[in-house]
């Protein structure tokens, strides 16, 4: 328990300040922009829900979600995902036919965090999903193009791996696994990734699965190859081939690869039988996104972005059904990715310093000309140049000098050259190490101070390229 | 209570999309703009805090606090407002000597909506702080100049109302108000912008000021005037003058008003006595910033803006003082005001639509060409184009025409034209209504298709304006 004098943030989550959250500004930025590009609108919802909203959609993971306190009035709870809050805002939306929606936001797991892998209670996640009825897998093969375009977007190499749930359960029928048992046995399969088959197998006797049953589901998911050829291999099965739920996965997939190929990301797809997934609300293609390049994945994050299809969670609200499919992204660990490689490439900080500092200097009578210099400064605020100065009434010269470390433009003001209606303005030759000549600087009227401020900075940023 | 299928969100907070969502987002960049010009850094910090933070930090507005439940582990709440945080950030971060945060995020009160007045439960405020040892009054001119520079940056018209909590207190002390009832004095008189003199006298006798008090209370709250003229008559004051924290505040503002005048603000600053803002933790210059031209303000909402100086409130936490002036906009607020503004205009909606729609055309024999609609849309995402498609194998040109409307530019294919290796594009003369000749497109190769789609969404961008 916390001490009244801790001064620490709950367990599981952070403060993001400085560089890194203006990094994190800016992997939002580049998937808002190529969210936009497919068409995605944005949407915001509360961070907490009617209970109710919640219940029921999240299998064995419920235990997870946060409660409010009964205070009195509606039982409330924080969001676990950003999926659940869209399918009530469509379900409730009758009028919205078609969407594409994108969120970012942040969502509440109790869950035991693991902050060096970038695994928090309170973190990030970016939804995009397309909702509405359309011809069969052509919304979910942009969502995968979309998901290799973010990656490219960050130079993050990875692979998108792709299965189906109705192929999974076909499988699951044809081995023998009771109808009851198969979400079971699909959340045993799905720790393929990280442990052996041994293990795997085990759990499916543990929850019952006679031997021989399970080995017949462990050859059908230990398969892999490529997409063509697995699902020629499906089709020549005739046992697999009788199955209908099994062709109807594989019609959606011969279909899902032709499309892949003319967008130009098949090259990054993986057929994956051993994926499953772990939530249930999930009906068709299902899909992970990993990181492939080890040097990226020191703390080998697991997936980085995932979803699929789950044509029957509006319909559960009872009002309508609306068939969905989405992806996520686990923008935390784009976070982890792209500031370990900023470190390791010694990147200058990334934060908005001023560009131009206000200095006063002057003899024995020197009054530090504090208004003078709030004069200037909200002259150059107004124009839209980030301006600061020392506040201070007498500043010393070498506070100044040292305050303005790293601002490119210095404007110093001087009662002999402020009574001739002028003000020096001076390039301060940061980071320009090939300098051999001081800038003396020039002396400017305050009418043109702006534009030979705005000079001087277009020089300095020449420079720095 | 909700019933199992209400799908509404809970009570006090609302969903944000399309248009509405756009324009706040656009508030937010413009406010971010000028909080990064005058040196701001972001912060961010969690939806909950240990509740031993809030705690003891909002006087009687503290069972407005929402609490997580007991689930075990800590107790935590989420946050009231972002001050608090940022000063146990503060107190925490003992290298941070000087720094100016700012932080857009939402905060939570159980308080009754207000939703026609943009007042909710969850609700979003944009805070800056100038946190450090500075000489007297020159951050807190800043904050009120940056509170100009953002009414002005939205064309809201506003007046910065002032007081000193010192010269408040001082003349309280003065009046004969005992020390331990200063704070419920003071927030008697803090109605006195909604309320008439009259009702905040029946308060302070109810709150068991004698009436000789309370009149005296009255008659100093009540004055108002020009900055200079109040202080030169507090000043001339004997049984004023001799209050050492009236002269304090005087002090302060007789500072503030020459700054102010440097900065170019004075003009919208106003001396208003009346002044009490509610909560404990101020200590010296407080400020609220109001609509003045009503027809921004059919719904009277209160203060647009506000803030103050606390220099106390990191010291609370028992590390080190430090002291703070800082201002919290009340951007749902700034949102009411805009979108009525906006919806009067009646302005094109924000969205960003789709600039290119990829069509397919053919005879008896057509297939739809998905594929190859497929291909271009990937070679426009990749140039950064948003581009739709119809996800139909087989769409019919009507309803190609239809989905493409308001969409500047059309890329049509046709079989007898791929088989050339070329495409047609055409401006869809949208908006356009002096066109009198229809484009008739223009046939381009596939390496030519980006260039030449770039060449007529300027053109059409240049239409418009």
């Amino acid at each position: 328990m916390a001490t009244k004098n801790s001064l620490k943030t709950p367990k599981g989550t952070r403060d993001w300040v400085g560089g890194d959250l203006l990094l994190r500004n800016q992997i939002f930025e580049t998937i808002t922009t190529i969210l936009t590009n497919h068409g995605g609108t944005p949407l915001d919802t509360p961070v907490f829900e009617l209970r109710s909203i919640l219940s029921e959609k999240y299998g064995e993971e419920a235990r997870l979600i946060y409660h409010l306190a009964d205070q009195g009035g509606e039982a409330c709870s924080l969001r676990y995902d950003l999926t659940v809050p869209f399918a009530r805002w469509l379900a409730a939306r009758s009028d919205v036919q078609h969407v594409r929606r994108f969120q970012i936001a942040k969502v509440y797991r109790r869950d035991q965090p693991a902050v060096a892998r970038g695994r928090l209670r309170e973190f990030y996640q970016c939804d995009f999903d397309i909702a509405g009825v359309y011809d069969p897998m052509i919304p979910d093969a942009e969502i995968l193009c979309v998901a290799a375009e973010v990656f490219e977007a960050f130079e993050v190499d990875v692979v998108v791996k792709v299965n189906h749930r109705k192929i999974l359960d076909g499988f699951f029928e044809v081995a023998g696994v009771p109808r009851d048992r198969i979400r079971a046995v699909s959340s045993a399969v799905d720790k393929l990734d990280k442990a052996p088959w041994d293990e795997v197998r085990e759990e499916l006797l543990e929850k019952g699965i006679p031997d021989e049953v399970a080995d017949r589901v462990g050859g059908y998911v230990r398969r892999s190859g490529g997409m063509r050829e697995m699902l020629e291999s499906f089709a020549s099965d005739a046992e697999l081939r009788a199955n209908e739920r099994v062709m109807e996965g594989v019609a959606d997939m011969t279909l899902l690869a032709s499309y892949l190929v003319a967008m130009g990301v098949a090259d990054r797809v993986s057929f994956d039988l051993s994926l499953a997934r772990g939530l249930d609300y999930y009906t068709g293609l299902i899909y992970e996104v990993a990181v492939t390049d080890s040097a990226d994945n020191p703390t080998q994050v697991g997936s980085i972005a995932a979803g699929g299809r789950y044509d029957d969670l509006v319909g559960m609200y009872g009002r309508r059904p609306l068939p969905c499919v989405g992806i996520s992204f686990g923008v935390d660990r784009v976070f982890t990715i792209l500031n370990a490689r900023r470190q390791k490439e010694n990147k200058p900080d990334l934060g908005a310093h001023a560009q131009v500092y206000i200095m006063a200097f002057g003899g024995k009578e020197f009054d530090g000309l504090l208004l003078e210099r709030m004069r200037v400064a909200r002259q150059l605020w107004n124009a839209g140049i980030r301006a600061e100065f020392a506040a201070k009434v007498k500043p010393k010269s070498l506070q100044q000098f040292d305050a303005a470390e790293g601002v490119p433009v210095a404007v110093m003001l001087g009662q002999d050259e402020l009574e001739a209606g002028q003000v020096l303005v001076k390039r301060l030759h940061v980071g320009d190490k090939n300098a051999t000549t001081k800038d003396k600087g020039q002396l400017v009227s305050r009418e043109d101070l702006v534009k030979e401020v705005r000079k001087l900075l277009e020089s300095a940023t020449l420079e720095q390229e």
